[in-house]
């Protein structure tokens, strides 16, 4: 990929700059389909990844209606104003079909999108290597190369998405309403086992009050569960985005965490293992895709997928026939 | 494989005449985790094909307590009375961890278990090839090979295993119990649109009154659901287990379920494509594990690990690395 290698050094020195133009583009070179963009898209992380890692990866979830934008809107305001650089990049199940009607991108965070210290990005579940986590994964990477210190990885609480964005952050917060469903009962299995820290919302006027016995309950249960293995104790907390109120403090817990963290060593621990699973995940769906590729083994496949549905052969058998052939193709092929 | 033909000989004699013990060692082979085992249960299903695919496989689902081991013991009574052979195959995802303690299967269905037209068997979810689904589905043939008209598929409400089963079987029934949590805000999503058939259960004494309610909720909202595109059109029973009401009602719909599909050839053709599935899903378990069987692969691994921890090297470029070796090692052994 010769041609491409005055592209390559160009990207890198754009993001390395923190040209927030060039930033867009990689993403979009990572989110596409198209082999040609996702050539040049491997390329450019090859040559940014000693550059990468120096953020502070923030996972934020919680249940539409929750007001996640509107806390993000002012926990990006408390960031940028202690003179730190944050990127929001927004996980939406829901763009591929509703055109991202579940979070409505295009009106939210809006002072933070003017914020030259913010960038927010959305991005769409794709069909692209490694799903929705795949390029995540990969735009989390590009952003730290461009110098923001700050990823907060917003996901909507619906779906498998949680546990995507728990293996690519280091800290993750769970918002939660008072009186909306959001109470032991509803909220979803796994969730709270997964948060480092849980704020009930729109804890302002008349909504005070179930906001301090939704804190105090989830505080209780918290007791029942497992200490994480990490030492950390999961804090509940209440907050009003609209107010400002308690959003300095959830700032300052994250920063507490991450120097917890870093001084028993466990926040490289986890971001290693987080790197071991990256890749891991990534090689089994090149492997998934790769027999793909092969024109023999495709019709080795339409023909075994014959003998199968009138029963002259086992599932079983065909499978490993088909296997044999795809390990003929690769060899024939060197 | 020659030292074993004569057995995978006996093995088919003693399963095509209906050899409870011979069948019941067949599926202790297709769950073994040993080498040896799975070589021997391939055999047997090569040789055994032809004589399988002949039952009415029917999933049977619904939350722990609901009575789904009263129901079958009912329901499997009307079958064997009508002279029809049943095999009931339990796939119980506890059972690796409590040994059996959700199902309690020791206590259960105990008429059942005394008949001589009947055949029960509870799958532990294993680490076996293709997972629980993989040798449920096994265990299906070796059945169906054995004589079994009536192939009962039950798994306990909870995780992901009805998916699974919804893929095996010919008609899905799910079973509800009116006023605990079962209605129409409770019931886990995605299920109602995979059943067939929906009974509430218990519908007897104080709690007809009840059960009907739940009838009507459930009757009212399918007809919002999108009809099947079998044309088919799901049905609400109520039934007794314990009283045998509405056991034979739901027997002859079932019944009626199949003329139908039959008669339009939909009964084949969803056959098929579950053959086709599952054809897919044995080859891509094989495929994920092949790369396991070489020692260059795991150590190519190893060291690429390395490099994508200490941010040498990207996850995409070390999985495409490790592919490659995979590749070479593939041919080498050739």
């Amino acid at each position: 990929m010769n041609s491409s290698r005055l592209q390559v050094e160009e990207y890198k020195k754009g993001i390395l700059s923190g040209n927030r133009v060039m930033l867009a583009r990689a993403i979009t070179l990572v989110e596409s389909t198209l082999p040609d963009d996702q050539n040049l898209a491997g390329e450019i992380l090859d040559v940014i990844i000693p550059y990468t890692g120096n953020s502070l990866r923030i996972g934020i979830t919680g249940s539409p209606g929750v007001g996640k934008s509107t806390f993000i809107e002012s926990f990006g305001k408390t960031i940028t104003e202690s003179g730190k650089k944050i990127a929001v990049l927004t996980v939406d199940p829901s763009s591929q079909i509703t055109r991202g009607s579940i979070l409505g991108d295009k009106t939210r965070m809006e002072e933070l999108g003017k914020n030259p210290m913010a960038f927010i990005r959305t991005t769409p579940s794709g069909q692209t290597l490694g799903g929705i986590a795949g390029h995540t994964r990969e735009t989390i990477l590009l952003c730290e190369a461009a110098g923001f210190e700050i990823i907060v990885i917003e996901t909507v609480g619906v779906g498998q998405s949680e546990f995507s964005v728990k293996s690519m952050v280091d800290f993750f917060l769970l918002l939660m309403l008072a009186g909306s469903g959001d109470d032991l009962q509803g909220i979803k299995k796994g969730i709270i086992e997964m948060a480092d820290a849980m704020a009930v919302t729109k804890a302002d006027g008349e909504n005070i009050k179930r906001a301090n016995a939704t804190m105090a309950d989830f505080q209780q249960a918290l007791h029942l569960l497992q200490p994480q293995s990490s030492g950390w104790t999961p804090k509940v907390v209440t907050c009003s985005a609209i107010h400002s109120k308690g959003i300095v403090d959830i700032w300052n817990m994250i920063q507490q965490f991450k120097k917890e963290m870093e001084s028993s060593h466990l926040f490289e621990i986890n971001r290693q293992n987080q790197q071991s699973f990256w890749f891991d995940e990534h090689f089994q769906t090149l492997l998934a895709m790769d027999h793909l590729k092969f024109p023999s083994v495709q019709s080795k496949r339409d023909a075994l997928k014959t003998l199968v549905q009138t029963k002259k052969i086992s599932a079983r058998k065909a499978a490993q026939d088909l296997l044999d052939k795809y390990h003929q193709a690769v060899s024939s092929k060197r």
